[in-house]
């Protein structure tokens, strides 16, 4: 049976989420930033692959189970409060974002606005079908 | 008077905040995630010091306001949902965690367990007075 009490070291939220932060282990970019309960922090620890929680589908997110784009974690780290997770990952495919761009912050602010600073690599129809 | 359209383009959860991610700039190291308000990321693109909310303390948190080990701001980064943000920044002091540790993300997962592998620095004691 499986020591749980790495799990029980984490500070869920009233919710049984933590915050999980993705950055790519090569480059050191910040890739994302997305939600996991229990549940899945397990799963992406036993199997090596990002796991997340959708709160909008509110389900178990298997990054990649669509788009393909899985994230290869290397490392775990917990911060101070244990309420917040740095995941080490190998990111499949280089995209990291729904919308096709290697990052989810491809958006700096300039002067008050925030303006696009990553180029789309693969249309979202091309990754999730045009359907 | 300030145009706050990027302000509006941030995407608030129901307590009107978000999480805010602080990354080193020279070394990439993702030092901390804390809250920001509106009026703390107002604060902090304006002044170009890193404001966060406390939400144990329920106020405005300028970081550093204590042991001098603030943040410099060079650049602000959203994601694609708009509810993520992203500062990249020059950690005075070397510092960014309350436990005198360079980073708050000091423990990392090894068997099963959570294992410190970062040094403290600076005694809390000698950051915040032995009060």
């Amino acid at each position: 049976m499986p020591n749980d009490d790495w799990l029980n070291e984490v500070k869920w939220s009233a919710d049984g989420l933590v915050p999980a932060i993705a950055q790519e282990a090569e480059s050191g970019t910040v890739l994302m930033m997305a939600w996991m309960n229990r549940e899945a922090l397990a799963e992406t620890v036993h199997t090596g692959r990002a796991v997340y929680w959708s709160r909008s589908r509110g389900r178990l997110w298997r990054k990649g189970e669509q788009s393909g784009n899985e994230q290869l974690v290397r490392d775990v780290r917990l911060d101070c409060d244990g309420d917040t997770v740095v995941l080490m990952v190998e990111q499949k495919g280089g995209i990291a974002c729904h919308t096709g761009r290697h990052r989810c912050f491809f958006r700096q602010l300039r002067d008050g606005r925030w303006e696009v600073t990553e180029p789309v690599l693969r249309s979202e129809g091309d990754m999730y079908g045009d359907t």
